[in-house]
């Protein structure tokens, strides 16, 4: 089977990941979590796109063009999923399947972490796993991408 | 008359048009109503800024921007219109004819789709006539600029 | 085409029109609207039916009598559309195409007034265009019987 | 014994059973209610007023009237019964035995269904039964009238 | 000086006033605080205009009138206080002086008997004193009248 | 035609009736309920199987079971009736017709008893009318197997 | 028939009434009031205690006082009304009838001030009739009086 | 390595998987699901314990075993996620690795299911993966095992 | 005098005692509670029922019991008191005292602690004093049942 | 051991007991209160200081004060309870053992008695006993004085 | 110039500073900062009045004072900021410019203190910086002395 | 001393400044201000990186930049105070001291400008002092550069 791409698509303050409240987020940096994700991709039969923005414009963008270059998404909307709107529309939008992940367990934070904007629309959510959640998110990804008809 | 020129904002999502939803949106694109209302423009004798983006804050620029270049402004901020302060300031602080216009009938949806933060700020709203709403928005646009004070 | 009947309701308190609140209504009374409506269904190739009642009880009964007597309805149906299911009910009932008009913006009053049990179940609403409304509610009416299927 | 009156009421929009959404309410018109209903009195020694209204005073005019002629009442308050503190108050003020009855089931519908001013008031409610509740509330009324002490 | 005319405006089940609840609302019929309002205004050198509805229309109708035929209002709205938007605007939108009665202390029951719509547009409000609330009104109306510029 | 099941499960508290607040659910004991359950079937033509638990757990077991053995069901969950998302999914889960009853009217009592999670998923309620709600849900669970196609 | 007296408490902030807010509270000051509620209560053949404080407790402590010296009580409990649960307890704990004054429609003003903790534990309330409230509160007090059965 | 033991308990309904609702909670039945959770609890040299039971009790029992039996705990809790604060007592006091499982994606469902009571109190959530979520759970789980110092 | 029995009934999670959070519950294990519990009720002259439960059916099962077989009952619902209205109808049903206990400060943890349904329906209620909370509950119920009539 | 002193604070009212609603707080006065509890602190070898007053400023002084002069503080704060963040924070900044005392079971009265203040800094709280709560509260006082290391 | 008189005003607890929960507080005792605000005051100027009580009606009093004697306020009110509509109408009333200062940050505490009364009727508010808050409050107070019009 | 840096950027529509509602924000433009804080800066031995963007994005890199540039920030985020998880966010992951500024008093302004995300997570927080803010927190933060740990 030829290979198929997956979006892995990275919201705001995600780029300070090791850096920022190392208790809550762990220590690896987003460069070693792409790393990771690039290896374990590769042993599904996969290949990555994997980004990182702080603006929820650009979040929207790249959803609209994983619809049509991807065959699965994969995002951690971070402080955008709790408030967009504007981004709930844009998975709602687009038919490929779509996985929430939260790198933290939200529900064991603040309150106004526990709703996720993102999540009626998603195929399902992995959250509080740590770093590990993006190789779960890639597993589930490559079995979603096998169940669906094929596309791209 | 000389022709005055009206701007028509639209917020994220909308270039998806004909694409998304379209039991919800129809099956328009955002091009072919652009086309549909370059030709009512022409025809009400005014002049058609017509423009999309995903990015909150171009689209603050750009009623910013309307204030100084326009006579008018036609607004579907799509998502943004339910949680945007920052997009209800930037039109508090212009002073030009401001219509909210939408597509669908926002409050035959969900529940967080019936506030706008948009609707306090502007001279009157349109929606739920399917894409005839930019027809009706400029033909209203037009008619509010002809009673306001000459300007531009 | 033969002329077709547009009904027009308009509800508690517009009897006042004119009156009640100028800074917030306008100084058109409900008399001169009436007029204004005449002379564009006239060129529109419509005809209309005006009326105006205080009584929630006889809106229905008017709601009910359009959906047999008529192609379309305009409501106004000011103090009762924050409050009625029962006026719910009744456009929920009836099939033909249904407008919701407000002269002044409701959205930039009190917040009793920012629902309206009266809008998920219209086609379309257009608010905040003084008493213009009546006239732009009249085009779209037009519009939208000439794209329903014949039907009186 | 000499037969009882028992009073039927029913609030606004009843008078469209049948044709309303016919999915939710079913085919049966009123008139063809109000046959099923003499029937059944009849067969249990009871006589029948029964009428239909879509203004909220009437409907407290007759519960008025039910307290001086009937010995128990049963009444459909349909969009009434979510928002009417009058309506409430006119039950409140009458001794005889007063059933609530709704055809659909309310809780199964819209979240403005779910809370009835009339519920505190009356001595049972029945709902969701379709038009067999008409039924149900004329065998539960003579049994209540049974019960009370001899009144008209 | 000329008698000006108070109306003074009764709402929904207040016609059993007497039978309804005499632990809540006293014993005294709506007929004998008419007479009682009689002699008290005949004391004050006004006429008075007494009246009662169980229809929320007709008291927005009588409201109106009051504004062209009276010099002061006195309103006893019953169950309509707590919910009627029509109401308060028909309110707002008449300039005599406007008086809210309630025999009963509506603070000491029910919650939904504590918000009322009408206490925002009313000159004064007057609550809890029983049947004797009414002299207290008309008093006050006729002090309020006397402070005002001569109008009718 | 063959008799067929009709399940009459109660819930918490209920095996204490003619005990507990006599003035709330009067003096039969929940034996003469059944008693009188078994007489009335009788003469429907049907059988029961009548059962009273005081385990959330328990009741759902039994739920399930009547979705095998039995042609209808009635349910008086009592306290779990207010509280329990896994009864309301048991009965989700199953397709016999389902009738909720309370023996006292749960709107004329404390707040958190106005709400039913089980209200949404049954086929009709009935409540308030003390006792003979259980021979009155037997009437209509006859009524209701005898229009449902046969199954069992 | 002897004296008696009524107590006339005011609360925080009264005694900047004339200068504070003029156009919420009008030109008297609380001297020229306590001067016009002794004429008026001389007329009515009753005494007054007419004091102020801007501490809850001394407010409490005075409530008691009145309870044991005076035959009725005329509270205006400014911001202290919307707060105070231990004022609102004072006023249940004594017998003498109680009467709530504001001088501004306190409806007509913030939501903070729509709710009193004093209301449901008076006998009447009176507001909105600027400082004629005092006459008004004096009148109703010595009707009042007299109704009660005599005490001290 | 020596094997370890992992939990799996599922709460109310899962026993008719496959049967209830299979539009939301797909065709496979709890004992197909079992069967294949062993199948790859074996390839990652685990062992499993699976059970299911609709009493709240039992599960809270079970988890307390699971404490003392196991390495890590798969909790499906179905109906009581969204109202048990027993059952988030009961995983707070365990110190093993917890992982709370949907089915369905709970979001994208009715509000009741939205909040969920276990989530503050697990390492981590995956939802809305159909059966598969049991597989990525139990990867998940020999993950977490791994990290976690020798305990059993 | 004879001696009278005491029920001691323990909800979810209270057999971890001593391992649980030692830091909110103390170290001391429910056993060594039941022995202290044992000694002070010696020493007061009464006998104790001591038990504990994870099933919430249960609990109101040993509420039935100990209304006909105790003289007075100490309740410690721990999760269950948070949520049931089962547990509040069967404390309601019983006429022994009765009394809520707490070892920790339910108010100085989470929100949804704060709130006890069990509360309304008891006799009185002591929380925060940690395990000696146990003989404060047993020296006041023996206090309670000297003052109660002689029972059983 | 020497003597050690207990504060014994009591709020709004309370100087009112025996008299003020006798059927919720009993007949005992707050002289008969201070008495017994003198006798039983002189059984458990401690010392007394017991006051009242109105005054939240008041009450939050003898709070400091009781800090620095006794072991432990046992406060009543009646009606300043449920609002008093002022209380709430003196509480906080006082290291002694602090108990909360309600002579009734405010959990079964008005709901805005269910929250209190001073709950969440409080070492524990004792409800619904009547006046015996004061012996309750100090032979708990006395209990957790021993516990404290020794400071006055 | 002439030197101006500023109060500085302190709220409940403030006596405590430096003892109580100084890692929220800091370890600077009252008298330490009326110190430091003389010297910054004596920079600038001007003269200080700096006091502290815990009784909501004495600050009332000085803030009624602070009108007639001084050119600005400084307000740290504590835990009367969030409840007390009673100094928020003191503020109201008084035409000085006013500053609200808290020494921590309250919006990173408990909800409760989130809200201020106190900050809608303040010329401006400072918080979080510690006691150097006070010298930033007392610069602030002489700016705007400076800008408005001279009075005292 | 060598100077340090400190960042002040603003949020959307402050490019405004002097153009939008003068009452509200004054006549000062960003460029003045700009010009102001420069001056003072200067004299406090600082340099100042002053920007502006309408891009939430983009002020969320800015603050990262601020926390590898700077020894302090200041931050004025307009519209985005009021509902940006991601900025709070962004502020949370940085160690420099940050001062939250509103040039008017959002407290007196809209409910929804009442909360603000940014506060949380701020050291302190100016507001309501017009341009002068950024004087004073340009001297704060100054004062906390001098406080903190050398750095860059």
């Amino acid at each position: 089977m030829a290979r198929s791409v997956i979006y892995i698509l990275n919201g705001p303050n995600l780029n300070l990941l090791g850096v920022r409240e190392p208790e809550v987020y762990g220590h690896a940096t987003l460069e070693s979590i792409e790393e990771m994700c690039k290896i374990r991709a590769e042993s599904l039969g996969q290949e990555i796109v994997f980004r990182q923005t702080n603006t929820e414009g650009t979040l929207i963008d790249w959803v609209h063009e994983a619809n049509t270059k991807a065959r699965a998404l994969v995002l951690n909307a971070a402080g955008y999923s709790h408030t967009s709107v504007a981004l709930h529309d844009a998975l709602k939008a687009i038919s490929i399947p779509k996985i929430e992940l939260h790198i933290s367990n939200i529900h064991a934070r603040e309150t106004f972490r526990h709703k996720s904007m993102v999540s009626p629309v998603v195929t399902g959510l992995i959250c509080g796993f740590g770093t590990d959640g993006y190789v779960m998110a890639l597993d589930a990804a490559a079995r979603l991408i096998e169940k669906s008809p094929n596309k791209k």
